[in-house]
């Protein structure tokens, strides 16, 4: 593999060059997503100049200019000349994962990484020095286990809540379906946060029962803003550290194990192993686990 | 160009997420080269463990671990397993491009980008809505035109010459190849900087005198610190905008026009021409012009 990359870029660094602008391709489609951009061109019926989205968004018509130029670039945008004015259009891919709207709006997630996680990687030279995270030094928030950050207020919560529904928007389906679970008559999504893969799991094994448990105020939260009527799934409150777990036949653990410290996953696993009775069930685990891209599905036995 | 983009998007968004992803990308490799990790591979005859990496560089082992994996992801490193412990090595195209010592090497250009670009780019929603700097918001400096903030100290604006030294490195002799500009011979290089450019243009044209003008305290700096001796290269020092600019058949404008206001491009350009003697010599213009990646090449007569 790495031969492939050495070979074309020893003469010139082009892919090398595309990593080193990678921040500025983020940051372009974020900012478009904060400021509106693909909203407002999604509503448009007709292509707007750059003057027009400034005016309407409320900017300089310099930095619209050159953003949605940038857009066009990176082929996420597109562009025609009408009596010498440039005219900007959206493409059906950002209509459909950039515009608030659509069901498959990655919207929050965008916010999510570009409020949040863009400035946290800043302090990414700390944080591998150091070992921990970096919330104390980019937001001045107490740097104990990351959670207690990202929990600190409802709206923080509702914001990481909503990043973890676009993540199963997109890859619920195929994660549940990897395998046949269709015997596993009581699931528990440990730590399932909005329900969103429970609720996939409940589209595609509809005769099993599935629980989510979580956090009392996550928990709350779920029901409140992110509710699926009919989707069948029910919600459990408890910490399933100290707390007692629902008895299942099948544990979902979905990023949850790269959360944690070795020792707290240890002792969470040792709980479901006794939870579950054996010789009575098989023992399965199912864990996706994911550092936001791709997927390691395992079950074991 | 879209419809390209949008085709094998709509199913799943890789591309996208791809670009969302791109953040991350360019600071791990980033952080990789701040910590040293690329010369320390380099120096090293044999592939390194994570450990022996962290205990060398003073870092947390977990998190160098995971910073080794990823750029073996993206290909920059090599690994492989020896007695169950994983060991990395360089490539080819880190040695060449990341490592500090090497002939092409971007270390420069990637300091400047990871500490001072990268942590701009945070504010661009704020960039595109006020049409401004953010060089206040970002790093509490005065917010006019962002030379003053460049050059606010002798360190940042060794900084700011070697990215710039970087860029020529890599496309330099492509630029100023691209027209035969051997009849020219007296070439004055307006705001050249470090003179890499220059550098490049007196070795492709001999014949032809080369001469760099650009502010007193950074044709000082040039001289002290980015000095090719026999390079034939003059350097001249003022400001181009206040100051007569020294007589010459042929003017280098390289990433100066993309930094100002239209009005001051203006008046250069008014100066430049007027420099020039029409009827005995005529004027042209090269203006490299990037926004980092490509270039428009123009003359204009």
């Amino acid at each position: 593999m790495a031969e492939h990359l050495s070979q074309s870029e020893l003469d010139y660094p082009f892919k090398l060059l595309e990593y080193f602008n990678g921040f500025r391709v983020s940051k372009m489609i974020f900012s478009a997503c904060e400021l509106g951009v693909f909203d407002l061109l999604l509503k448009s019926q007709d292509a707007l100049s750059a003057q027009h989205v400034a005016q309407e968004l409320g900017t300089s018509m310099d930095g619209m200019e050159r953003l949605l130029d940038a857009l066009v670039g990176i082929e996420i945008l597109e562009v025609e000349t009408a009596q010498g004015t440039a005219l900007y259009s959206s493409t059906d891919v950002a209509n459909l994962y950039l515009a608030k709207g659509s069901a498959k709006s990655l919207h929050d997630m965008i916010i999510y990484r570009s409020q949040t996680v863009y400035p946290l990687w800043n302090n990414l030279v700390d944080a591998i020095r150091s070992g921990r995270n970096q919330y104390e030094k980019t937001f001045g928030l107490p740097s104990g286990h990351f959670f207690q950050a990202i929990y600190r207020s409802e709206e923080e919560m509702l914001k990481f809540m909503g990043i973890m529904s676009c993540h199963w928007v997109l890859d619920g389906h195929d994660v549940v379906t990897a395998f046949d679970l269709s015997r596993f008559q009581k699931v528990v999504d440990l730590g399932g946060c909005t329900g969103a893969l429970a609720n996939e799991m409940a589209r595609a094994y509809p005769a099993s029962s599935v629980t989510v448990f979580d956090l009392p105020q996550v928990v709350e939260a779920a029901q409140k803003h992110f509710k699926q009527e009919d989707s069948g799934v029910t919600f459990q409150s408890g910490d399933f550290f100290s707390d007692e777990i629902p008895g299942a036949d099948l544990y979902v653990l979905a990023r949850v194990i790269h959360d944690w410290p070795e020792e707290k996953c240890l002792a969470l696993l040792k709980k479901i192993y006794e939870t579950c009775k054996p010789g009575e069930f098989p023992l399965y685990l199912l864990e996706s686990e994911s550092a936001d891209e791709g997927f390691k599905i395992s079950m074991v036995g």
